[in-house]
């Protein structure tokens, strides 16, 4: 379960922004996008994913033989199985599965990933919308030629995600190698809740329709509350794009850094682009971890120039096992043991608490997120909970929040330095 | 050595920002600051470190039998040593020393670190300026409770690092552990070149002497030269506070991610403040890698509100090893093949330039770091360069660049929660 809160009223000057009337518009614009096709993200919670829980059924026995699982894919292809298998990697039935990632050039990390890795135990995935990104085609061909993959006896150890009509996909079948495919109307930075994430997590052992189901919450919560927290977020955010430019989500603890990572993607390339006007629009996101980024960032949203809005993420319940600040005192640093006997869980908890009071006070817009717990379904809300915010956000923008133009360029360019040197 | 470039003068409406009067009469501040000891940073590269040298000589056989280093520290004791490993933990003489980090309250993290640890093979060095952080004395407590460190066969698993005057200084010469103590006008973010960074470093194997004689380069470069390029850079950053509040550090190879953590610590919590008006002044870090980020971030450089500035940082030479994309080509993925044959290294840099000239395209500020190799040496001169960089802004802001006056409310109303409770 999601539990939202935030101090927005205070900074209405408008206070018709958060009126039946407004709020009832801007729902009726969503539903006109959702209704529309433009994405296909909309639907994912409610998809029946057979073809993942047929290849699951008939793969049980292979599947249990794999000790590492590699995925070749950048952006969204990588972002979301890790940020949810990092929220959840606590679970009992979590398989003991090393989850790594060929994302990048960097050949350190090539070099790294790849250590101590035989095909014998590994599952390799490919993921690529379009079959074309640079980085995960070259990251394929080294992994293909290094294992020799397209030996008839090692093709159940490569599987590949991506666009029906996409030429790896036509690959794939022209080579006996499992494909799975995913609807053109489905972008990268919004496909966690497709066979994208979905499969990886299915094969990790956790429950992929819980995760759906979680969306699922807060898809109805959302379509059936026309004045609903989400849709007020938005506006709030949206109208203030010039007084608070940046976007913070400060979360309270370690198990939320891909998730971190995973909405600065969906809020930066979803949200900084031309408008209908062709003016440039956007709102910048940052993510934090807390305690840690208490003792690097929280100075400047405390005391620094004042353009930032600041949520907090955080979950009741962190972990099973229980682990406790012991009653000692150390002479001279009394002043440390009023925290003694107290679990690392409630510290945490209460630093979070204390952190947003004292930004409060500061007169700066906050709003929180509390998971009751770290479960598939709660990872499914939140999750769906950003793509709708991040969707009602680009409506009031008047951007495309499903396009990336603004990448392209460099892509041409590089293309070029390699042709005409 | 370090390359730099940057596009600035392409921004200046006020052809006089870079005049010789102008950055002379900067560059006398700069020298009033260092000579006024406010911070001890300025003096690091010429400290002589003797107790190291002398702690690493008289425990050589010691030192051999430690597979893991466990540092117990936030913030500033943590983030330098980290930044300095990542950047070079390539290097053949890098020990093979396991190193983890206790820096935060999060009951999974702390699970995690000390899994599988025992104390026969271990080093625990606290590291705390005060003594008093309450992270960090937490997480100790913790740590001489599970493995009782106080025994004596014991005590030389452990080390403090902290202020002459603190308390945990007082109380490591009272228990006979082993205490290094740094000057008090050395702070957390500064303090990489000091004890905090050298010892750890040290006795991971690394050259410290080159290190510290990569940052005394530029500081002689920087000393020597009344028109140098990091007083231009900060006098156009200062100068343009409120065009561009951003300021995106994109590092192509994650041999750089701490190096960025370390960064958005040393520019948000030294540059976000009040200044001698009580204005509040400021400039927000952002970091990110390449080419990972091109797929997240740089839709939103590229065509989102234009408020921010890029610096790129990249090294010419990142392995020893070069790894090459085989000369494979997939039917129907032939558009991909123009990168075959090349090494990832250079597909990496090529990705940095092209990436940096799309966005030169679109008439943003940008600057260039190149490191000619990844080196002690290269990561001390790197180090230093941000250092001196961030006094420079610091001074031109008017602000005490090297207190953290923001951060002390949270941390009374979470002493508060506890006493009230």
């Amino acid at each position: 379960m999601l539990i939202l809160d935030n101090n927005y009223t205070n900074f209405l000057k408008n206070q018709n922004l958060f009126s039946t009337e407004n709020s009832e518009l801007f729902f009726q614009k969503v539903l006109i996008e959702k209704n529309s096709h433009i994405s296909g993200y909309y639907d994912l919670p409610f998809a029946k994913n057979e073809e993942i829980f047929s290849y699951m059924e008939q793969n049980k026995a292979f599947i249990d033989t794999i000790k590492n699982m590699i995925i070749i894919g950048i952006g969204g292809s990588s972002l979301g199985t890790k940020a949810i298998d990092t929220m959840l990697s606590h679970q009992p039935h979590r398989r003991k599965i090393k989850l790594r990632f060929l994302e990048h050039t960097d050949p350190i990390m090539i070099q790294k990933e790849l250590r101590r890795i035989k095909y014998e135990d590994t599952l390799f995935i490919v993921i690529s919308k379009s079959g074309l990104t640079i980085e995960t085609t070259s990251l394929f061909k080294y992994v293909l030629h290094k294992y020799k993959l397209l030996d008839n006896n090692k093709k159940k150890h490569l599987l590949t995600i991506s666009d029906h009509e996409s030429p790896l996909f036509k690959w794939s079948n022209a080579n006996n190698i499992k494909a799975f495919a995913i609807n053109q109307n489905i972008g990268g930075r919004f496909s966690v809740l497709s066979t994208i994430g979905l499969l990886p997590l299915a094969i990790l052992g956790y429950n992929i329709q819980s995760i759906l189901n979680g969306a699922a919450i807060t898809n109805n919560n959302f379509f059936n509350d026309k004045n609903n927290q989400i849709l007020k977020k938005a506006l709030f955010l949206a109208k203030n794009e010039n007084n608070f430019p940046i976007n913070v989500l400060f979360s309270y603890s370690s198990v939320f850094r891909h998730f971190n990572s995973w909405y600065v993607q969906l809020w930066g390339e979803s949200l900084g682009k031309l408008d209908v006007y062709k003016k440039r629009r956007g709102l910048t996101p940052i993510a934090l971890i807390g305690s840690i980024d208490q003792h690097s960032f929280l100075q400047l949203i405390m005391q620094g120039q004042k353009n930032k809005t600041i949520t907090f993420l955080n979950a009741e319940k962190l972990s099973q096992k229980q682990v406790f600040i012991p009653n000692i005192s150390l002479q001279g640093m009394e002043s440390t043991d009023f925290v003694n006997k107290t679990s690392f869980n409630t510290l945490l908890k209460l630093q979070c608490i204390s952190t947003k009071e004292s930004i409060i006070s500061q007169n700066i817009p906050v709003d929180s997120i509390t998971l009751s717990n770290l479960t598939e379904s709660s990872a499914g809300e939140l999750i769906f909970y950003y793509e709708l915010l991040t969707s009602c956000v680009g409506i009031l923008l008047q951007i495309d929040t499903y396009n990336q133009p603004g990448v392209e360029f460099g892509k041409k360019i590089l293309r070029e330095k390699f042709t005409h040197s």
